[in-house]
């Protein structure tokens, strides 16, 4: 997760590392062509790479949860990162069609701490399982003071790679099929993912100082609490969705640049857009956050998902049966839109019509 | 990388983690039973699992490369990590007979530094496509103070996972088929591979002070540049011997824990020992460091690899032809010894012989 929705990010540095990466990876392609594990070709606006084995269509993809970690450490609860480290791997793979089956997950500590490790470990097995994906293995490394982090208990960086499988007969979905008046669904959110934490600890440092975790939130929960809420898999709807013979033509998983960045990428490919006058409404905290912080709502949505996990872009006739079997498998979803010829991308947000123009479709933007 | 031979770690911590590790994901399996992605089965001896894509086997493992990372930091070379990396996670394949074909990588960084992040990403390229590997993704995470390191310049950790895929028609080699009087020929290893690190540090600390890198090893090297040395990838010499016909009984990657604990994981699958006293000899700078430090060899064979980067366990029948591909395809080895009934390693070091007991065969030492 190179986290562009930080505050304070140089997000050109970010943008060029990416690119020389992908540059770099680029030269490597041809070590497998024509064997197993060649590349099945580029996906676009795609965060997962695509691989031939003898016509098995594997993806794959890596990520890790940032520094959502710190708030597991302040408010001394692992049990829930799980659900935000399957959701960052198994959605990227999702978003182009692909099933994820697979996780393999690397877990760096400063020092090892049983309890905290065996919680992590529950939490991610309970995700993964309840995702209808194995764990097919992992790595814990002890590198003392090149790890840190809050508090005085055990510091980590947990990041996963994901595989999955592309059903036999579907094209990958990269947002070519899209068209004008095809209907953009809204996946429900929870809370944030693992995008935008720099932006969220600057406002609750600004709002309630160093131990901002312990503020009250409401009567019952804490600030560090509710931050903490875990993300949404999203992969099991697109899943089922595929499953009942409904292919999407294109699907955002909502991370880092939000709606603005990651339904960006998805229509820049065919340079359209989308009018968005009823997605899901911001979380509750979102909104009080962005009260506190004075965020406007402009850079809310380019920082947080603003209470949409993911965006599904369906051909119309599709909608009832995506809707309806999202529901069966217990993701609340509502029709948020629809796609325009005009290629910008319009929010109706609490205070107002925001617009972001839908990118331009350049070599260097296929990935990053 | 649970760095076993880390000087001063708690091992018997870093066990009952990796236990506990393996014991939540173990409770995932049934997500993908019958599915793609469905275990392959257990594979004994193995830091990799096997998965099942409609008769496609699909090998993965994740790894990183530890504390090495100090080194390149100390010297300001980042070109030779990328060997380092794309060993760690391909040979814990090849090691099962595994090709690998693809690798996806993690660089968690301080803050960016775009010349250091072109640099290891060149270094990987190289690595991986010299080795028939093709890189298949990647993230950098840019984690602020959660990533620490030595000197002022950008700090950072890096892991991989490797998918590969088991030729059709040949088993995994799993340690099952090893017999006594099989061969144990020894692959020949240029450096340090990313394991043992903290004893290194240790003895170079004592040694030399803080600044122990400048220390001059020879007439035209540092210490910190001989540590530096990246590892030999063996996985193309293993897809050669497999794709002549030779497949190994058994394959020891040798890192952290060494021959004793590497080759004591093949060897345990049927209780048996083996007799080396022909291996490759320590390298110089492994020697000089073991006199430096006062390491005696039975520790030294328990931390490094002292000059042995892979070790297969062939038929008697496969020997000549085994060696001759790898001549062919640039790697030094010898006939190191053979598998003795005995259920000991024994090792012709330099002051002497060594004898390490081959574990017992248990549940928990199954997997860690």
């Amino acid at each position: 997760m190179t986290d562009n929705a930080r505050s304070g990010l140089d997000i050109d540095v970010g943008n060029r590392c990416s690119r020389v990466a992908w540059d770099w990876s680029r030269t490597t392609l041809a070590a497998r062509q024509g064997k197993p594990g060649a590349s099945w070709g580029h996906l676009e606006a795609s965060f997962a790479s695509l691989l031939d084995f003898g016509g098995v269509r594997i993806g794959i993809t890596s990520d890790g949860i940032g520094t959502k970690i710190e708030l597991a450490e302040r408010v001394g609860d692992y049990s829930t990162l799980g659900w935000d480290l399957t959701a960052m791997v198994s959605d990227d793979l999702a978003a182009n069609g692909i099933e994820p089956t697979n996780l393999s997950n690397i877990l760096d500590v400063d020092r090892l701490d049983e309890r905290i490790v065996s919680e992590l470990l529950e939490g991610l097995a309970n995700a993964t399982r309840e995702s209808g994906i194995a764990i097919a293995g992992g790595e814990i490394a002890e590198l003392g003071a090149r790890v840190g982090g809050w508090g005085d208990r055990m510091h980590f960086n947990w990041c996963a790679t994901a595989i999955g499988v592309l059903p036999a007969g579907v094209d990958p979905v990269d947002g070519k099929a899209v068209a004008v008046d095809d209907v953009v669904v809204s996946v429900k959110e929870r809370g944030f993912r693992s995008n935008g934490f720099s932006l969220v600890r600057e406002v609750m440092e600004g709002a309630f100082g160093e131990a901002w975790h312990e503020a009250p939130y409401d009567g019952s929960q804490s600030w560090g609490r509710v931050l903490l809420t875990p993300s949404r898999v999203c992969a099991p709807l697109v899943a089922g969705l595929i499953a009942a013979g409904v292919v999407p033509h294109g699907i955002a998983n909502i991370t880092g640049g939000g709606i603005p960045d990651k339904l960006g990428r998805v229509l820049k490919v065919k340079q359209l857009g989308a009018s968005l006058g009823s997605l899901h409404e911001p979380l509750p905290f979102m909104r009080a956050l962005s009260d506190l912080g004075v965020v406007r709502d402009e850079r809310a949505y380019r920082m947080w998902n603003m209470g949409n996990a993911m965006l599904l872009v369906l051909a119309p006739g599709d909608v009832a049966r995506a809707c309806a079997t999202a529901t069966e498998l217990g993701f609340e979803t509502r029709a948020a839109g629809h796609v325009t010829a005009d290629p910008v991308i319009r929010i109706a947000a609490p205070h107002g019509d925001l617009a972001y123009p839908t990118p331009a479709r350049t070599a260097a933007a296929e990935r990053g």
